[in-house]
């Protein structure tokens, strides 16, 4: 007898991303493939101390079984810290979940809002992880264009009217992952608008937006969401650690309610020492000056990479990001990008090739994912400069 | 517009059990109705020690993203330990993955083996988180007698027989959640051969298998594994600490990979730091000393309840485990078992009715769990008194 896998999962096939990152560890690789924030960032010395308190102080909460939903006093500060960055986020009636990072506030609202056959709709291309969830529940995918300011709003009405059983758009409306666009804010209102309308629920993930190192604040969509149909996602994974795997998700109650049933059945509750230093840090650290710092070290990180692309790599289309981790290079149409990839590679530079990030991963696409958040200072310039080279034997 | 809640989870209800759980903050509530391991049992010392060198020696690795699998020397240490327990468990061809405790490998296994409509045959009664992850996989539950020493064999290939689409058995060999009772020996040889034969597999859940405090060892089911049907699924969390979050499963590389994926969508990976506190516990730990001390500790806790139980609750029958954190009080059967448990609460003891945990909750039942893990010996002494004085009024 052998064991038989799931149809749910059967095809599914490990992230490339998490397939390439395990070679990260290898040095002498320039990581443009991952999506890790810069080890500097990580406020060593605070977390540290505050992970000294907890065990001081309050050993046997932080080591016994807690609550689903999250540490009370975390669930409180991250809800004023969130609605502090976005002001008007949370309505009468919502409440807030703490998760095992994003990924699984992400998990659990698609398995509260969708049953197998029903469509996600969501930015063509849009964050592996997420998709990879979404295929696990079995729906179908629905991909929608990005344009430079973002999802195509004819593109998700056709999508809408295209698929009666869309329940659900999930969209990264700030410097978004992988392309790096951000989504302006009148179509912020027109995507609201006519979800409302078609009565398609909205999954807002917005992992990078405390990361916004030029331009101007747009306030998410969940800001506009009057009827109660956005499901907000924010993470500490970006802006403290994301080894502490703690993220949350701010959306109406009733939905709340079968996540927190949801995630009783998936890991019963987050890990609680990492819930109360992660509660410490935001009560006791200067969140803005904090902030400020890890906007200067991406805003710097980001320059070097763009001014390298336009040396080295002019060849190609990328956009250049107000914020995040990412840039996304479009190669010229000659190129066959596996095979740019795969020289890449050769030359010691791990790029994620674009189809990664498809809804539909067999269609065309000759993009490759740049991550400046990771690499070392000259890690970015050395590689952009050997990229260059990749390419230049592509294209003469 | 109101978001629509999905099938698979309209019907979810919260259990009962997480729901007491919040009113268990009140001192003067005898905690019997929860699972939590003792207090005095946590190495506070220990952990807090190994903590701090954990920041001061590896801190980027502690707060940076990992590997799903699991962070590599834990996955090694605790291979070791748990076939330093259990001689013969891993066989050639498996694996091992870290899991966010214990409940996230049974819910990872039950997506990478059952699809909607199949059967997960299990316990009647069983865990309920368990059964609540399986009815969030819109499977059919199949419950199967429990005896008093473990699951009928008679009652097991009935099921099978009338279950075509029977996928996966979910067994807990070991003083069982929640009725305290462990399969014999002769039973787990006769339970793997009657499922190999009609091509189930089988779901070994052993969170309480380091603490048996009397009787003597009976092998896992895995160890018999000749063919490789079982997932065997284990955790730190009764033996170091649940609030770390860190269980793991060993089985079948095939299925590993599997469930490796299904990790990736859930959430990304367990905390990094609880995976290195338990792994440098697990290296530097004199763990037969610690286990045999908590084994004293639970071995003196149950001795108390079982002993309150022979004085004050004479009416009922009960089993007497030899080990674990529960025993199992079958009421008199003119007792109404709801009315029993809300008469105990209003007396300021908590406890769980046995309906909880069946497969199917509409179907009678007049036990009560009652845990013996959490609560003080006073708490015992004195909360199995006050139950006595309760039953006392139902049966005179």
């Amino acid at each position: 007898m052998e064991l038989t896998i799931s149809q749910r999962m059967a095809a599914m096939q490990p992230s490339a991303i998490r397939e390439i990152f395990k070679n990260m560890a290898d040095p002498s690789i320039v990581p443009f493939a991952g999506g890790n924030p810069s080890p500097e960032a990580f406020p060593v010395k605070e977390l540290q101390n505050i992970s000294r308190i907890v065990f001081e102080n309050n050993p046997v909460t932080a080591l016994q079984y807690s609550v689903t939903e999250g540490y009370p006093q975390l669930r409180e500060a991250a809800k004023q810290f969130a609605n502090g960055r976005e002001p008007g986020l949370s309505h009468p009636g919502d409440g807030i979940i703490i998760t095992s990072g994003a990924q699984q506030a992400i998990d659990l609202a698609a398995k509260c809002l969708t049953d197998e056959g029903d469509t996600i709709l969501c930015e063509d291309p849009s964050f592996i992880g997420a998709l990879n969830a979404f295929r696990t529940c079995r729906v179908h995918l629905a991909g929608v264009p990005v344009e430079a300011d973002g999802i195509s709003l004819q593109g998700l009405e056709d999508a809408i009217k295209a698929n009666p059983r869309a329940k659900l758009l999930y969209i990264i409306p700030n410097f978004q992952n992988p392309t790096g666009v951000t989504l302006s804010r009148e179509k912020r209102q027109a995507v609201y608008d006519l979800c409302l309308r078609h009565g398609v629920a909205i999954l807002e993930d917005n992992p990078y937006g405390d990361l916004r190192f030029s331009g101007s604040h747009v306030p998410a969509i969940k800001t506009l969401d009057t009827q109660g149909i956005v499901c907000y996602c924010g993470t500490f994974s970006k802006i403290i650690s994301p080894g502490l795997r703690v993220g949350y998700a701010i959306a109406p109650q009733a939905l709340l309610d079968k996540m927190v049933v949801a995630k009783q059945c998936s890991d019963v509750h987050t890990t609680v020492l990492s819930q109360i230093i992660c509660c410490q840090f935001l009560q006791s650290c200067n969140m803005a000056g904090h902030l400020s710092t890890l906007q200067k070290l991406y805003r710097g990180k980001c320059s070097l990479m763009v001014q390298g692309m336009r040396q080295h790599m002019a060849k190609a289309e990328f956009t250049v990001p107000e914020g995040g981790f990412f840039l996304w290079c479009v190669l010229p149409k000659a190129v066959d990008p596996m095979a740019f990839v795969k020289a890449a590679g050769e030359a010691k530079v791990a790029v994620v090739p674009g189809s990664t990030f498809l809804p539909d991963e067999t269609a065309p696409c000759t993009a490759v994912r740049l991550n400046f958040s990771a690499p070392s200072n000259q890690q970015i310039t050395n590689g952009i400069e050997r990229l260059g080279k990749v390419l230049d034997a592509f294209v003469r």
